[in-house]
């Protein structure tokens, strides 16, 4: 995998973190793209939001079976959206606040700080928003993601 | 990366496939996992709708700008969801039809036949619909995702 660029956040720790861009909203951060991929940039400043696909660098091993921040019961690890996974990689939406040449000023941050960036892809609103999608064992606790933050457990 | 399974489709070639998921609700196909990665399964069932993860397998190269499926404008590769990309990284959203062992009966496939899988991710109502997002150059076209089909052009 190459790495395109690097997420700048306020995170530099894994505990305390926000565990979803929805519970980070007005979290600001950017998105710096390295120069020999600055060129697919152009259009993007029409979109509002994208998916961000990255690294969970400091992800280092896995289980299968864990038990999420959201709960206390222990889920099949496709589950959830835990950073530990067979291939370390992260999605997370962000807000793009403005496009400024390689940089792209996002709301949104969820990540930590220096997070390898992987690809960019627009948010459109006609293929991503699912409606009446059932959310398993997260129906009941998905609200609280605006308010949860990381502890220690997937260090 | 890891291959955590692979995705079953109807599509054997790139050429006149659904460019979307949203074109393909009707399309059957299965996710199959590796023994190895199975037990990570468990609570799935309660989803209606996963992010899958893969890897576009027949895509080797890219260009920055592209002129996509949907348009005849030639645009920033980062504003389009073509799959030519310096991390040849796809991303869909399939409805869980039913999961039966190692096995995930969806619709909504997009995929060539015999597709690698890097990761599941659990589709969260509260994480991932946005509401009133901005759609760039796809807000006059994304609804003819529905029956525009691909070509050769990133063959």
């Amino acid at each position: 995998m190459v790495h395109i660029g690097f997420i700048k956040s306020p995170f530099k720790k894994l505990e305390n973190m926000p565990i979803q861009s929805v519970g980070a909203q007005s979290t600001e951060g950017s998105v710096h793209i390295y120069p020999d991929f600055v060129q697919g940039l152009k259009d993007l400043d029409g979109f509002s939001h994208i998916y961000a696909i990255y690294e969970f660098h400091k992800s280092n091993n896995y289980n299968l079976i864990v038990k999420p921040f959201l709960d206390d019961t222990k889920r099949g690890l496709f589950s959830t959206r835990a950073p530990k996974r067979p291939n370390p990689i992260g999605l997370s939406i962000f807000n793009i606040v403005k496009v400024i040449n390689e940089t792209i000023l996002v709301k949104g941050v969820d990540v930590l700080d220096g997070t390898p960036l992987l690809d960019i892809k627009p948010y459109v609103s006609k293929f991503d928003i699912i409606h009446n999608s059932k959310n398993g064992w997260l129906e009941k606790t998905m609200n609280k993601s605006d308010t949860i933050v990381s502890d220690k457990r997937f260090k």
